[in-house]
């Protein structure tokens, strides 16, 4: 049997590490061709060692000479900044893994999609802002997106067999956060080590300050709005404290169909990694619905998590607003966790930032960036004398 | 738009009415063609009235002169018995939909998938008692079954665009019927009354008996093994009083796919009757998750509920003790409601009918009925001098 070969970006972070994982259970079956990381040296020369990729990639110039002092004698080719992502994202492989953070995620996605790759997809924030783009390349080209966030995978499976025009709804559940059952004043005080504490994820900062927010749900929004070509109003979004049902899918004949498994993001890679195939899970990760005991569910209040408004209100706008809401959003999360502003700033910098744009349409890359970058540099010019 | 033909047996009862409200809400898309009935002649008149079927069949002579004498200048062919019954399960129509309830159904759903029908299949005895004779039928005609327990359809749905060499286990939810939260004493001392008070579904009397002694959810695991082809060590019942989710499928990866709705037997039939299209439902029963607020899972108790543990015995032992065990529950369950014999004499009785079976290989419709008729014979005769 040929194995599968894999591309991975971003391998030093959470979703890089766990793809690994899955890979060295099943070394049958794949073979790591590519690994792209940011600054990790030390882990990417470890992962190096395991894996013998190909082709490498990391932040600069800088990182690439360290890791040639970490690893004597390299067998294989280093590249570093845009221009390594984006060849790490073409290369020879079958599947490239986007474990990205934030809009930097983007052009690599480009790249693999353009190349006909399947695309196993982690970074949301590629679909927030350049929806359109990316559902036209995937119209154009032989390339897949496999979502790897929880509720899309369970979307995805719930959608198997299916066809889309019957689906009623989509139900994204949420956790709630850490703030679930705090109120408001205490929320609009809550500190960085409070907002970190996920209650039943262990995933990277900024997408844990995200889910403290809502606005990780929010973004699942509009990326489930353009991963699955459905109109925001028919996505709901319900508070699922023991984050066991990853989402569901009602249809319009009153049935609902809904994906549970265990909180680790192993499970989604795996799916993604085999689909249509699905292979005995490797890891004492399995369900037990007897000792959870009990499935809860509420209603998002959006007083308490106004970012979550935000983005349905983005949603439903379109044109440029989801890059403003994703950049601004990016940078407020980047001053909270540096101490710089409070827990409250967060949507207030985004609502300020969403009010003074005036949308315009985005048809390319370079649209997307132009606007992605105004946004941020109109707000680390403005937000010191705000807030 | 070609209509579909329908054939209804068992058009008085409960699936049969649904039946004919969801047939109702699409006229466009359904015609009756055929209704058989057992001695239910007022109502079954008004459902002629209302939907003019060719092919009308009931118990016997006397009840086929009843209904022409309230129904003046009949359109439709009459029949009785047996002959009458079959006649409805293989005349001119697209969907049979099977909604007897005991043995009574065996022959019906033999003749319907002899002559190729998608039966709708609500009779679960009958895949207790003939499962392989049913399977081997399935194999060598284009007939289909698309079962109406709501355990089953939901497992039909989780399994859809799914390989079946991929599930790991089947899980069959179970209210826990009325005695749920009763301890054993106060179970074996329950009254007819209390038996038929069912906490979440409203049904015919023999299920919801079968549903207080849990023998109802054991009849399913070996109708789940037939229908699906698994072994029934792979299915697992979990009590979940609130009804919602309605089974799950588990698979090798992790994942496990279930499906949830009101507790309403239109939505399995709506679903049989498009399947593979999927149609809005016209009625309110949408279920909604939010004003459910949760969902709860327990373990069987097997002592307090010893005719699951029976039927678990029976689906591993196979060959005639799956007739045994619905034959026995048939007449204990009607002993009970005729108030002869105490809730606890009914798993009595069955056990006594288990032990004292030599079991016979049963490949014919025939040996059957014969092993059918041998243990209702010996109940009859030897039950009342022993409970």
């Amino acid at each position: 049997m040929k194995k599968k070969r894999i591309a991975i970006l971003g391998s030093t972070g959470s979703i890089g590490r766990q793809t690994l994982d899955v890979i060295s259970a099943f070394k049958d079956e794949f073979e790591v061709i590519g690994l792209a990381a940011g600054s990790n040296a030390q882990l990417l020369a470890e992962q190096i060692k395991e894996h013998n990729p190909r082709f490498v990639s990391v932040k600069d110039s800088t990182l690439a000479q360290e890791l040639k002092a970490i690893l004597k004698n390299p067998s294989f080719e280093i590249f570093w900044g845009d221009i390594g992502l984006e060849f790490i994202s073409s290369c020879s492989c079958d599947i490239v893994v986007n474990g990205l953070v934030g809009a930097l995620g983007l052009k690599p996605t480009i790249s693999a999609l353009s190349h006909g790759k399947r695309v196993a997809f982690a970074n949301k924030e590629t679909l927030v802002i350049a929806g359109d783009l990316i559902k036209d390349l995937l119209v154009k080209n032989r390339g897949e997106i496999i979502p790897l966030d929880s509720e899309h995978v369970a979307i995805h499976q719930c959608l198997s067999g299916q066809k889309i025009d019957t689906v009623k709804r989509m139900i994204l559940t949420a956790s709630g956060g850490p703030f679930r059952t705090w109120d408001i004043d205490q929320i609009k005080a809550a500190t960085k080590e409070q907002a970190l504490k996920h209650p039943t994820w262990v995933m990277g900062q900024k997408i844990t300050i995200d889910s403290a927010t809502l606005m990780n749900k929010g973004l699942e929004v509009i990326e489930a709005m353009n991963l699955f070509n459905i109109d925001s109003k028919k996505i709901d979004v319900l508070i699922h404290p023991q984050s066991i049902m990853h989402s569901a899918v009602e249809f319009i004949d009153g049935n609902i169909i809904s994906q549970l498994g265990a909180t680790d993001m192993k499970l989604p890679i795996q799916y993604s990694l085999f689909y249509p195939e699905r292979r005995e899970l490797p890891f004492n990760l399995f369900c037990d619905l007897l000792s959870i005991g009990k499935l809860e569910f509420e209603k998002p209040d959006m007083e308490k998590f106004p970012c979550l408004k935000l983005a349905y209100e983005v949603a439903s706008k379109g044109k440029s607003y989801p890059i403003v809401i994703n950049a601004a959003n990016e940078i407020a999360v980047d001053k909270f966790l540096k101490e710089e502003i409070t827990f409250f700033d967060i949507p207030k910098i985004i609502s300020r930032a969403l009010e003074s744009h005036s949308p315009v349409s985005t048809s390319s890359l370079e649209d997307i960036l132009e606007v992605d970058k105004e946004v941020r540099v109109k707000i680390l010019e403005t937000q010191s004398s705000v807030v």
